[in-house]
Parts: C-alpha cells; sequence; structure tokens
C-alpha cells in the first residue's frame, strides 16, 4: 500500500520540486470551479448545506463535550457542532502515532500528503462554501484559495520532501588507512520528527496560511494538532476529517492530525503553545499573541506570519488609467482583508508623472476615489468583489479610522443579491498629511487605505523604509518609470527587507502571492519571522538520528 | 579574478555537494603533516616561534588597545598581544563591508571561502603549533585538528552552497488566462544576510569548533566577528587574518571578518551577543552562557553546541581485548577534553557477555584501569596521547572528583620529555552505584570517568536514556553482540534524541566525528540545539528579497 501511493504521486511530488527550483508558473490543481460542471458546485453547495444545524463527525480522543459557534459573515445561521477534545489527550495520542509514521520514511510521507490534498481537491466546491461562510470571502475567491491553498501545501511537502531526500538511509564510510587495513563503518540516517506540531490559523485565511506549517509539519513526521480561529473552524474541521480518513485508509494513525476547538469566550491556544511536547508552532493572526509566544514558548520553534503595514510608492507611470484600475481592485478585493493588501499609498506633492502630464496627489485621490466607485457601482459585482467582513471589530474599526484624516471616500455598506444581512462594506479612503504617523502607522486591518501626502519621492521612500522596518510590510508597491527611482526603491526594500513590486496594472494584483514561485514573506522584517516558501521553513522540523557500527 | 575563483573552486565545491548527499569519507585536505616533509613542520614551528613576545599585526578599525595573554598548556611563555578593537566600530564596519559581498552572489562567495580554506591548509603546520600551545592538544591531533577543522569549513560552506542554488536569480511566471493573453511577470531573486554575525568560540577546539558557523554565515553573505576563547586566541587570530587577507586580495572588504579579543577579567561577549545588529551566533562552551543567549539575545538566532554527559552501556562483545583497548584510547586521547568522550560506562551486575565468559563490573574496572595503565605507561607516548589539561579548573575538577566514588585509577601528572611545566594528568576512573546520580550525573569535563553499577542492562539503557534527555549528550555508545539489545537500544536512542554507536573495537573511536558523513550532534537534546551538519544550519542565515514586474 505504502509502496503504491508513493508511485501514485511520485512524478507530481518531482513536478513540484522542479517548480520550486526553477520559480516559473506551476499549479497542478484546477483554479475555476465551473470546469466540473456547474452540478460538481451544486453538489459542493449541497454538503455543505448539511454541515448546518447538525454535528460534525469526528472520532478523536478525550472528548469532553461539543463546541463551535461560527457566524457566516454572510448573515445566514450556520449552527456547526464540533467535538471538543481535552488537549492532553489529543498530544497523547498525537505522541503515540508517530512511531509507525516515522519509520514509513520520507517518501511514502510526502506521498500520504499528496493524496490527502487530492482529496481535499475532490471536496473543492464543498470546501469554497465553507470557507466562504466562515471568513467572508467572495464566492470565486473562496474557491480559488482552496486550490491556491492547496498549492501551498504541496509546496511545503515537496520542500520538506527535497530537504529529506538530501540525507541517504545509509552509507558506508570507508577511510584508507597507511600500510593497514581501511576503516569501514556502517551508518544509517533516521529522520526523527522533533514532536507534535500546533498550527494556530486565523480567520480570513483558514486553509491558505495554514496548509503550509500542517504538511510541512506532517511530512517531515510531525503530529499536527491544528487549532482552528473560533470564527473559521468548518473549513480546518473538513480538513482534518479528510486527513485522517486517508491517514486511517492508509495504514496509518489518524491521530497524526487532529483538531481542537475553542471559542473566543474560552480559548485555549495559550495553554496547548506551552505544553512542553509542543515543539513546532505555525502562527497567523495579530502581533500579540505571536509576541506572547515569543516570550513563553520557548520549547517550540515558532513560525509566524503577523500584521505589516504594507507601503505603496507612486513616483510615475506610463498607463495611468491602468494604474487606478489595479488600485481600485488591489483595495477592494475582499475588503481588505489579505495580508498583502497596500494600506499606506505615498505620493508626493510633486505631483504622480504621466503620459498625459502632472497628476496632483489631491487629483489621485480624488481620481482614486472615483475608480473604487466606478468598480463598485453594481452592487452585484461590488459584492463579488468585496466579499463580507469577517469579523464585527472591522466594522468597529472602520468608524474608529473616520476620524484620522480627511475622507476621500467613505465607506458605505452594500446590499447583496441573495444574503440581505450580509456585512459588506465598501473601501474607506483617507487623506492624511505625512506627518500624522499616528493615523497611518499601525495596521488598520480591513478596507482602509490612507494617501499620504509627502514632500517627494525620496521622502516617500524614506517613510516607506521606516514603517516597513518597524511596523513589517509583506508587500511593497511602487510604480515608477524612471530606472534612478527604481534603483532607489530596491535599495530601500533591501535596507527594509521587504518584497517589492513594480507597476502593476493589468490583471496582476500585488496581494496575490503564486504558490512555487513568490517568495512571499521574507521573514526578515516585523510581519513575519518565516518566509514560509523556503529550505529554512522545514529544516528544522526533523532532526537526524544516526546508528552506526563497524562494517565488515 | 571573481569568475576565476569560482573557476578555481568548483569542483571541489561539487565534490563536497557529493560528498555531503552520499555520506562516504572524504576529505580534500591533508591529514599528516609528514607528507610535507620535516621541513614543512620545521618552518611551521619557526612562524609560530615567531608569533612568541610579540605583537599580532591585524589592520582592524577602532583600535583601542591591546590585549591577549594566552598561556600554554606546556609551559612556554607566549606574550602574544592582539589589537583590541571596539565592539560598535567592528560591527560598524562590518555592516558596511557587506554591500559588495551580497552583490558578488552565491557562487563568487563560496568560492572565496574555499580559497580562505586553502590558504589555511597551506598554514597547516605554523596552526598545529598555535592549536597545540593554546589547547594543550598532543602535536599530532592539533595538526589532524587543523585539516578536520578545513573540512567543517568546507562541509559548512557547501551545505550554504546547495541551499543558495535552490533559488534562481530570475525567473519569469507566466499563468495563461482564458481567451485572453498570458499574465507574465519577471522576478528577480537576491540572497540577502541576515545582518552581522558573531561566533563565540571555545578553549578546546578552536578551529573545529568555530569554522563551521563562520564559514555557513559568510558565504551566505554575512560579515562576521569572530570572538575566540581568551585561553586560545592564536589559531583564529590567524584565521582571522588569513580570511582578511584574501578578502582584500580578491577585491572584498576585509572587514568581512574581524577578530573580536578579550580576557577572562573583562570579557565582552556578552556586551557584544546583545547588540541589535547581531542577527546570528554560534557558540560552543558552557550552558550556563548558552541560556544567558537564550534569554538576553533574542534579536539573534543562536546554535549552541555546550555541554552533555556522553553515557555508554556495555552488555557483550566478541573482542573483550579490542573493547578494552578501544576503551583506554577513547578515555584518555587528549584528556577526554572532547565534547563526543564518553563520561558514564553503564555495566550491568550480571556481568559483560565476552566470549571468554561474563566479566563482572568490578572485574571490567580493574581491567579497564589496567589497559588506561597499559597504554600510559611509557611517558612520552603518554604525552602524546593525553596532551595538555587547557584549563587549570580542569585540574582542581580532577581533585574535587576524586571524593565521588571509589577511585579504580587514579590520576597522575606525567612528565613531557621536552617541556618540564607541561599540564599533564592522566584519567581518573571511578565507580559508583546507580544511585550516585549526583557524582556521574551531570558534566566533568575532562579526564574523569565513571563506571556505574546497575542491576541490569535494561537499567543501564534507562539510565542512560534519561541522563541524556535532561542533561543531553553527542555520543551514546552501546556494546552488545545480541541483536534484541541492539534494538532496545536504538529506541532508546530514538526517544533520547542522540546519535548512536555500536560495537567500536579497532582503530575507530566514537569522539573523533568525520565530516561530510556524521550528524555531529542531532541538535534535538540539550548538549545542541543545532546540527551543525544538515540543512537547518544553514538555510536561516540568509533572506530572500524579490523584485517583480510586468514582464513584455
Amino acid at each position: 500500500m505504502s509502496h503504491s501511493i508513493y508511485a501514485k504521486h511520485q512524478d507530481l511530488l518531482a513536478s513540484a520540486v522542479h517548480a520550486i527550483d526553477s520559480r516559473g508558473y506551476w499549479s497542478p490543481y484546477e483554479e475555476n470551479p465551473r470546469v466540473f460542471g456547474e452540478s460538481a458546485v451544486e453538489a459542493g453547495r449541497e454538503a455543505f448545506e448539511a454541515y448546518r444545524d447538525a454535528q460534525f463527525y469526528l472520532d478523536q480522543p478525550g472528548l469532553i463535550g461539543r463546541g463551535g459557534g461560527e457566524e457566516s459573515p454572510y448573515g445566514i445561521v450556520l449552527n456547526i457542532s464540533y467535538p471538543k477534545c481535552g488537549t492532553d489527550a489529543l498530544i497523547a495520542a498525537a505522541k503515540g502515532a508517530m512511531s509507525s509514521w516515522v519509520k514509513a520514511g520520507p517518501d511514502t510521507r510526502v506521498a500520504v500528503c499528496a493524496e490527502i490534498l487530492a482529496r481535499l481537491h475532490d471536496r473543492a466546491c464543498e470546501m469554497a462554501f465553507a470557507v466562504m461562510h466562515t471568513t467572508g470571502q467572495p464566492f470565486n475567491m473562496a474557491y480559488q484559495s482552496g486550490p491556491q491553498a492547496l498549492d501551498r501545501g504541496l509546496e511545503a511537502v515537496a520542500l520538506a520532501w527535497r530537504e529529506m531526500k538530501h540525507v541517504p538511509y545509509r552509507a558506508i564510510w570507508e577511510k584508507p588507512q597507511a600500510g593497514k587495513p581501511s576503516l569501514r563503518v556502517a551508518k544509517e540516517y533516521l529522520i526523527a520528527p522533533r514532536g507534535v506540531a500546533l498550527v494556530v490559523a486565523c480567520s480570513t485565511s483558514p486553509t491558505w496560511s495554514s496548509y503550509p506549517g500542517l504538511f510541512a509539519s506532517l511530512a517531515t513526521g510531525n503530529a499536527v494538532i491544528v487549532k482552528p480561529h473560533p470564527g473559521a473552524i468548518l473549513p480546518l474541521a473538513i480538513t482534518v476529517a479528510v486527513a485522517r480518513q486517508t491517514l486511517k485508509e492508509l495504514g496509518f494513525e489518524p491521530d497524526l492530525v487532529s483538531l481542537l476547538v475553542d471559542t473566543q469566550a474560552a480559548p485555549v491556544a495559550r495553554e496547548v503553545a506551552t505544553k512542553p511536547d509542543i515543539r513546532l508552532i505555525d502562527y497567523t493572526g495579530g502581533p500579540e499573541f505571536c509576541q506572547w509566544l515569543r516570550e513563553n514558548a520557548g520549547q517550540a520553534r515558532v513560525f509566524a506570519e503577523t500584521a505589516g503595514v504594507n507601503c505603496m510608492v507612486l513616483d510615475s507611470t506610463d498607463d495611468y488609467a491602468g494604474l487606478l484600475r489595479n488600485l481600485a481592485i488591489t483595495l477592494s478585493l475582499y475588503s481588505g482583508q489579505m495580508c498583502a493588501t497596500p494600506q499606506v499609498l505615498l505620493v508626493s506633492r510633486e505631483g504622480l508623472k504621466t503620459p498625459e502630464g502632472l497628476v496632483s496627489s489631491e487629483q489621485f485621490g480624488r481620481d482614486l476615489a472615483m475608480a473604487v466607485g466606478q468598480l463598485l457601482e453594481e452592487p452585484a459585482r461590488a459584492a463579488e468583489i468585496l466579499g463580507a467582513i469577517q469579523s464585527p471589530a472591522t466594522l468597529g474599526r472602520i468608524d474608529a479610522c473616520r476620524e484620522l484624516g480627511e475622507v476621500l471616500r467613505d465607506s458605505t455598506t452594500v446590499e447583496h443579491p441573495r444574503f440581505p444581512a450580509a456585512r459588506i462594506h465598501s473601501p474607506l479612503l483617507l487623506k492624511v498629511p505625512v506627518s500624522a504617523l499616528d493615523a497611518y502607522g499601525e495596521e488598520r486591518f480591513g478596507p482602509i487605505s490612507f494617501i499620504v501626502d509627502t514632500a517627494s519621492t525620496s521622502e516617500s521612500l524614506a517613510t516607506a523604509e521606516r514603517l516597513m522596518r518597524e511596523r513589517g510590510a509583506i508587500t511593497f508597491l511602487v510604480y515608477a518609470v524612471d530606472p534612478t527611482i527604481r534603483e532607489l526603491a530596491e535599495e530601500t526594500a533591501l535596507r527594509a527587507e521587504v518584497s517589492l513590486t513594480f507597476n502593476f496594472t493589468g490583471g496582476l494584483l500585488v496581494n496575490q502571492s503564486a504558490a512555487f514561485s513568490d517568495f512571499h514573506a521574507t521573514g526578515a522584517n516585523p510581519a513575519a519571522n518565516a518566509c514560509i516558501t523556503d529550505g529554512s521553513f522545514v529544516a528544522d522540523r526533523f532532526v537526524v538520528i544516526q546508528s552506526q557500527r563497524p562494517a565488515p
């Protein structure tokens, strides 16, 4: 069975490693649900509907009750309950499950991971509804985030495989000795896990953000406990159920992957994160908990992606209309609830150079506000771009931020054609002087952006650099046609240790990251301590235990 | 110049990567000084003699005086002074030196590192005397530690190269769009350093322990500040001088590698380790400073190898005489001042099974004491095996440990034929019951070992497991002919996460680690948090800064 599962996925894995090493476009998973036919989408909807007002089934140890309580940002009642299991029981089961998993070896483990991903792909339409009604993502994006999450999972599995394959199973070490027989030692190298891994997921991209850590840890031999955000449990409950079923069918312990459910009122993340057996933690979320982990979970290696203040510098463009269109979509997509959406748009008072002449920063503000307005004019289309606001706290933030500057475009509610209670709000666009650092200089998660007036592009770059160094950033977007300015921007990006994007005007969005190609975060500024998509994300998740003896 | 240096070392580097991935025996450096002829050894001695009673020349910034004060464990006067430079000046110079080093790219950087190693190889005989008269290593071992340190440096360079080569310089990402032109993005990937690296070296293996971190950091683009132990400065001063000279000749900033000298009375390690610009620290030494780094140098990634209690379990052997000879050398070599020397020898009261019958633990103690005595009978030979005791503190420890158990073989002073003031002491061998955990259960650095009486081999394994898990271990040596016992030992090693060696009786010593083949430490027990010889040792020393723009 183990051998055949490896035979089944070997080519896929080899292609994934090749993609990572060459970094062109590649994806084995289908991004368009229509390819499967309308009936597949309908079947997915029905599967999702079956979860509502029901008990989600998971046969896990240490059951102590049931929990849950997610609310759909689209206003429909979910009423799904999940098994609540004791932390210690899950950890004990996870520890017990690793022995045969370790012995199975790297090839089998990565193939089993690929099989889990394939089975999740079969559930893509069901997953899309689960993601939509927990995160508030619009349906098409919720669908796409499925294959994109699978891409990221496979990317982590392939990285782990590449790293583990550097270690041979065995070797003969033979050292010549002058005038004597050689010294010969037979060595065996066993890849051993770090221990139990914990994944603490976020509410806006529960699968996309957590699959890399989940699959990187699992592939390298660790058992994984998944703790979803209490606001977005269902996508990870489905994930865990599929993983457990696959493991069981293939002859491994299902307790290698388990779900730990909690509520906003009674969170368990701190308790589980400090257990001595938890040796790896992958976390996506706010910076406070990240800091807390750093100070309190010293027994574990922590991979964290947290908040940042993504910056944009606008100097010049050869396609002003394309720039406006691009930014309108970039700022509106999923209401800015993406880790890579720009928040701070720095424009010099000297104006933005365009083929049609200089555009003053005032004019740019009006033009961008109008471009956003046009994009979202038609409510049904607006809803399909904006999605819904995941957390009521984000609504409160929009209200509070109105006071922070001159309102260029106010955030308004948008009616959803099918979900009257949906929490849909268009972007808030503010204008502030560069001196108003308190306003724009911290993350304002949600559809909130600031056009910041500076004296010159040099000041824009310097302001962006300081912000990104001190507060972190995932993306840094620069519009510049002058190579000298681009060079300055490259130096800025190097010093701030942030990835840099120039002149996106067409269908390319800075807040969409491409698996197998992009280094999504550098891991070197405060927005993230890990790059997720490189060797360092996997290399520390296993150790090598050597056993040697004299060879005949 | 850059291209030609890569051409010069490309084959060597490729061979090194191949050696790491296949893990057989390989070394490009000559282990026997006689190969170069007696005149080379004499020339090395003369070069060493020229350092005595002199000022060591290093053209470093921030000079504030001169320091030093090493004492030879062989009792000769060294009286070497080194430039003392301000920490901030060295850090500022290091930061300034990185820009052109980063731009040179991975291939050139690893080739320059290989060139530094080649020039250090040219100085092997001189280095042997420098190592001998600071560490106390016997001359032959001091010589061999040169090529072995170079092996380790090259191993780290090759690991870094392999990891960096996974990142292409650039890629075109082209995503097909249904009914529309493809999306095309041109991406560039720059490997950027973490920052300034610090190497804090130890007194007993100053080059062998510090070359991996030094060269791993340098190859990945970081500047490195080397802080030698105040008792063993000269080997690293020569290393830094050669590195600076090579960098300068090849057109790079010499300040990429600098020497930070301190004294026992006025240490600077804590001050420099907590500077915000120090982002990588490689440390070899005692556990107290390791713990302090963990608590206070949170801005840096720390790779540490510290103390452990290496264990040995003796169940059975098919070559009792070979076992005794092997252990006598293992325990005597460099007076047990090696991180991999066993300290705790667990023997069951049921006796050690040999072809000649059961040997009681009492008899084994007497036999081992006699084997050590025979090995060291002749003073000149004894001195060549034992070397000298590096630190007076170790002498104090020998005295204090005599009280801890029944003395099977007392430590005695040994006369060196040429150095009458040499600090040479034979091994102290004690016998204690398994209940005397306070005696044998912590590291007693130096020529001190304990034969521990247990009820059974099972108790021996359980005792070793607990000790190695809690106190850490680099090596775990087991003598067992019964495959069932070997399986139990393998499970013990897995749980304690320590490398395991069976039945070494010939010329193979458990305390000699082979570069390119051995996973020297697992990095998973308290003796070390890093394996040194795997991908995780290098992967976190650099980040990737991506720059992308629409492709035509």
